[in-house]
């Protein structure tokens, strides 16, 4: 369960830690606790996908059925979520039990946990209220849904994890580092990037089949759909998203592809890129502006 | 969603905290802490039982349809699980934060929570197993999965959490208390009569419909009854146990019925009854003793 769940995805999270650990302290050698604090943040992202998949009834995961699709797995993947969380208070306690660390970093994760369950919860009534009328799906509910959902754990949890982690020389420098991380991540809207690889990425590249235009959710195509839809388009949306059958997809997919949004979201992300990069060669350390140029490197037009 | 999955069991973790400190402190008054610290056992229970009720695929719970079975709700009820869960790092760090037993409670959560989950991955993967050969249904292997699923939750952590609870005149005293209510509760073998009454509870009173039989669970009664069974008994249970339709599973009944497992039982509970009241008496502590009795009278021969 855990071979088939922990490893296979890019590992940024987690590798963030490790890279910006290692910038910030001169390439001084990692030692094993911060290894194991890195494989937390994989723990964490295998356990969010097992359940999320289960959610949204998803087929494949990093080119391979999701986990709860094998046959001698089915539901009991919701117990084998639960399993994999509880190995980070484990991993936690066998490293850093004793230190002065471990108290913050056991409240960390839990914060960050909550907050991504209030994220995913947002995101699955908003579908529901959705379903009634598509018009309530808008830019500032679809931002509030991925900085719960996806910001926390994927940008804050790194980050101050770092903080908490070089703990005895921990300085405003660093913390800044956190902060810049998290704004970072919100602002490159890479959550974007998910919807859109959702949508047009190849099956084959991102490993998973998308299911955002069937399962009705409010992604960042189809509030921007809206937006730019005249009366008819709109209609064909409000007729066609959110039904299983392969024939409304299509027809979805035409239209975001009549509506130039892939050029859309290019010029959104080339735009955004340009602006990041000002803004971390505007910060006075030179190697705050590594760890975060490292990190942007990762994320930037990224194909899965 | 806390309204409809919290409240509404017999609340016996919870009130057992109550119970056993207000004896062992003499009536002194509770303070709302250790309100709060008794509201996270039933946040706990809440959490795994809209979860199992998801992997078992039941119908009712606590007179009620299951959560997920909720037409709104379906697989949201993962997260609605995962959000109550959440809760008790939440409560605890309003209520403890800067407590010398904060670090504990926060453990001691985190390794009642790792210990069920084991058991209800033993119990599945048992399961599995059983599907292929019924014969490895064992009362030791029984015996397990109760005591990581059930035992744990339910009589470890209300004792261990009084030890930590009232810290600061934690004495050997309160810790034999803690381990007696854990070997109290693993001798009542209380999940026994938890498979008796999933076969033979009505529903109107157990508050569900039970499906021990239609998931093929390593039940008290399954092993019992191949323990009984004759040749051609035997053949039955492996041709009806563990089929959705009701023949089998009226069979299946009707074979336990054949066999006096409801007689069996019943003199088995008051044997362990009356060996329970004998090792409570033996302790010398009253104070103890009666902690003990009143959590023997909220389980003993219960109906639901």
């Amino acid at each position: 369960m855990l071979d088939y769940n922990v490893p296979g995805g890019k590992l940024n999270r987690g590798l963030s830690v490790i890279d910006s650990y290692q910038l910030l302290k001169d390439g001084k050698e990692l030692t094993d606790e911060r290894n194991f604090s890195c494989i937390c943040t994989w723990v964490l992202q295998a356990y969010f996908l097992v359940l999320d998949d289960i959610m949204d009834n998803s087929q494949t995961r990093r080119g391979q059925p999701c986990w709860y699709r094998l046959p001698k797995v089915g539901m009991i993947a919701v117990n084998d979520g639960i399993v994999l969380r509880n190995h980070i208070p484990r991993i936690l306690k066998k490293h850093f039990r004793g230190k002065p660390c471990y108290v913050d970093l056991l409240d960390l994760f839990n914060e960050v946990e909550f907050q991504t369950a209030c994220g995913q919860m947002i995101d699955l009534i908003t579908t529901l209220e959705g379903e009634k009328d598509l018009s309530k799906y808008s830019i500032p509910l679809h931002h509030r849904i991925v900085q719960y959902k996806t910001a926390y754990y994927s940008f804050y949890l790194p980050g101050i994890y770092l903080r908490v982690e070089i703990n005895g020389d921990c300085d405003f420098h660093v913390h800044q580092v956190a902060c810049a991380l998290l704004m970072a991540g919100e602002n490159l809207e890479n959550h974007i990037d998910d919807d859109y690889l959702d949508c047009f990425g190849h099956p084959d590249v991102i490993g998973k089949i998308g299911t955002d235009i069937e399962d009705y959710k409010c992604s960042w195509l189809v509030v921007k759909a809206m937006e730019l839809s005249n009366e008819e388009q709109k209609k064909l949306l409000h007729e066609n998203y959110g039904k299983e059958d392969p024939t409304s997809v299509a027809k979805v997919k035409e239209l975001y592809n009549t509506l130039n949004l892939q050029g859309v979201f290019e010029e959104y992300e080339s735009k955004s890129y340009e602006k990041l990069i000002s803004s971390i060669e505007a910060h006075p350390s030179k190697a705050v502006q590594a760890v975060l140029k490292s990190f942007l490197a990762k994320i930037y037009k990224r194909q899965k």
